[in-house]
């Protein structure tokens, strides 16, 4: 079928105005965050914003007749090109579907289509003081259902952990039309193990089983108090192991942040009234609970981190939280200004690796940087292990794009080294395709024989997760 | 192959004392708790004892090449009939494989071979201030691999989830001998979101897709302190309304158990010395946390519970703890006693419904009870709608047993129009497998689809779950 013909078909369909077939407009979905769009654009044949499930199963029943490729999209922020047509298809974009269903608060959850908005979410939830706990960097702009197919986090992961450990149902559309409820066609209980775990299964199944049309969320009580602690390190080594200090001081912070010293510079450099100590890392530590639990909590950071820190600032009053805090959201922006030619390229970003290996695997970075002549920032995650690296390069620099790319592997081979992950929370999607065999071995296999189940003919987001 | 030459091939394999064939040890392993197995005893043909993953490999090949049907079995405490060969096979007896491999504390995770006891492991990561937070009621008995095979959970499922919630990765043999491990390779990294969650998939599978040999395990800093509220109530609906208003007070007990009338009877008649107050229902909260944390939140559950109950007791104090939660932990005990002549039978144990729903499905429940002349007694983890029904019969008369056999039918179609589920931990298994269309619609021939691509002789534990 031409290109014209589905595109007809799509308007006949839908409608002119839930159709996109301009190449200007068809322009825009050939990015992603991820390097690799910068670097290889490819437009989609038509861009479609279904609102129903219905159109949904109509779009994709069209799609598996006519062997043409399919590829949901959100809010496009991921870093990974998972919701790029790589050889052309329909995109769905799915961020204008953005209802909340409804709160049942009596029952902690919230029934949401795929496009409503992370933060948008929770400040509709706050109304019932309940809350959906991951936090991904991207709150203002991702939407529920890109963080389902990413089994997004973020900051909050230490203590609530990720996307998937809250959702309880999904509606899924598959490649031929058809549509699943998992979690139980008409259940709202919080609890159920009857059959195979559908749902845990769709959650960072990154769109290559079918497309997500329906969520049912957990929800958790809202926490009254919240806390932060900023620790100053002169030794890289003492800030993974006061994090474990803390674990065992029996505390779970909901958040554990580092800066190494490539972040402190960056951040400096980019806004100096920061001032952000010169240190070997910084540690932020942002606990939450009842009153008198973060106030505690607050005191044995501030005994237990300091035995081990050159300073530790404790605060709960908001302005100086947003302070202590500032340093640590400003990061990805200052990354991308360490050098004025250059930008930050979202490659290599998101490994993940055991805790008591996170000090080496930030020098064997650092390292890796110098070997190639790269700058490159280090924070993260600390409490989980995961890091995040922006390398700095001007990527009209055909020379410097191969450098970088070459790091970039050699990254992802030293997190595998580490006894770690390829990606901790941002996904696989088009870029981290080729370490499949390499993390997951004979199950990388199983994977496809499962993808075969949902979809027989390949249309469904080829080319990503495995 | 006949029975005979199993047995010897078998024994070959792996010696003598691996091996059961005499029928009178094979009649033990035609029960488990279900009270299906009681009625229908079906032994099997052998039972091994493997002790390392080359040998559950080498009895999987074994079994696949000659079509013989194989079940694993942990310590047998699941209510479903789930470790029983129906049609005969061999069972994999895994309680004796109970090695703690390690315990790595600096990244927060423990290594388990499948029979490790739930208790023992707590015990051994209580040494490096760590646990492992699912509390089945079976804690004393039940093994780590049963708890895999069923998404186990229990009493502290409200503020820490089922047991798939810290599970990072499992060593899988498959059907036809082949081994795979889920969460990486060689990863022992918190986070990642590499590739299909084969390990959640795996978590709840029942044993239908393939035989776990290792299980990576992740720890929790465990709390200091703990305290114990006790609420009585003559109004069964002001229960799960005081349950919600603490939700909303911003606090997530880690336990919130029910005994309603029925139960509080049971306990009553059973050790008359406990003396709990006549009521519709009683509530115990169980917090933990840090010491001011526990403090404040037991204030607040005395302070808002307070309005809607009879009376709140709050305790910190060990031993007055221990009685407070005395009555709860000898209902399931009690309820078996309620008839001079007759015994607890477990079917329709375990249904999950909304907690809007909670106070509805108790009364339905009792109605059911009173319809069929079958002594009923009702207790359960309502903080997450998680019901428990004992029914108490004399499981001698035929008549008897066919009445609860409608009866508990009732129940689990009650659960569904509760908008719940038939099962809220206790699994499908062979007993609640009649449900799969009606709970899941069209997924279910999914989840038949992918069992058949672990599974494409349909000899892994067949017969369970879907």
């Amino acid at each position: 079928m031409d290109k014209d013909k589905i595109r007809q078909a799509l308007i006949k369909m839908l409608g002119k105005e839930k159709v996109l077939s301009e190449e200007l407009d068809l322009m825009y979905y050939s990015y992603d965050s991820s390097f690799l769009t910068k670097l290889e654009p490819v437009s989609p044949l038509a861009v479609v914003f279904p609102r129903s499930t219905e159109e949904v199963q109509n779009i994709a029943s069209f799609a598996f007749e006519n062997n043409i490729d399919i590829v949901p999209r959100g809010a496009g922020t991921g870093e990974t090109g998972g919701c790029i047509a790589l050889k052309g298809g329909i995109v769905l974009d799915l961020s204008t579907w953005d209802e909340i269903v409804e709160i049942d608060a009596p029952n902690m959850q919230v029934i949401v289509r795929p496009g409503v908005i992370h933060a948008q979410l929770n400040q509709e939830l706050a109304k019932y003081n309940l809350f959906f706990p991951p936090d991904p960097g991207s709150s203002q702009m991702c939407t529920i259902g890109g963080m389902v197919a990413n089994n997004a986090s973020g900051l909050r992961a230490v203590k609530y952990g990720c996307t998937e450990q809250y959702i309880l149902g999904l509606e899924v559309v598959l490649p031929n039309g058809e549509v699943i409820t998992t979690g139980g066609v008409k259940a709202r209980c919080i609890k159920n193990v009857s059959g195979l775990n559908l749902t845990k299964l769709m959650v960072g199944s990154e769109g290559v089983l079918g497309i997500v049309t329906r969520i049912r969320l957990r929800c958790w009580p809202k926490p009254k108090a919240r806390g932060i602690a900023m620790a100053v390190f002169d030794n890289l080594d003492e800030a993974p192991a006061a994090v474990l200090d803390i674990y065992q001081a029996g505390i779970l912070p909901s958040g554990i942040e580092i800066l190494d010293s490539s972040a402190i510079d960056a951040v400096n450099q980019f806004k100096p009234e920061i001032n952000l100590p010169q240190a070997e890392a910084i540690l932020l530590f942002e606990v939450d609970g009842n009153p008198p639990s973060v106030e505690y909590e607050g005191s044995v950071i501030k005994e237990v981190v300091g035995k081990r820190a050159r300073s530790v600032e404790w605060a709960t009053e908001p302005r100086r939280m947003a302070e202590l805090w500032e340093g640590r959201s400003i990061t990805a922006t200052a990354a991308a200004r360490v050098r004025a030619d250059a930008s930050r390229v979202f490659a290599g970003e998101d490994i993940s690796v055991p805790l008591s290996r996170v000090a080496d695997t930030l020098r064997a970075i650092r390292a890796l940087g110098d070997k190639y002549g790269i700058k490159v920032v280090n924070y993260g995650h600390i409490g989980d292990g995961n890091v995040h690296t922006a390398p700095v390069i001007n990527p009209e620099n055909p020379e410097e794009v191969k450098k970088v790319m070459d790091m970039v592997h050699e990254i992802h081979l030293l997190a595998i080294a580490m006894e770690g992950s390829t990606t901790g929370e941002h996904g696989v999607g088009a870029v981290r395709r080729q370490y499949a065999e390499l993390e997951h071995g004979r199950a990388a296999q199983l994977m496809r024989d499962i993808k075969r189940v949902f979809d027989p003919r390949g249309t469904m987001n080829p080319g990503k997760l495995i």
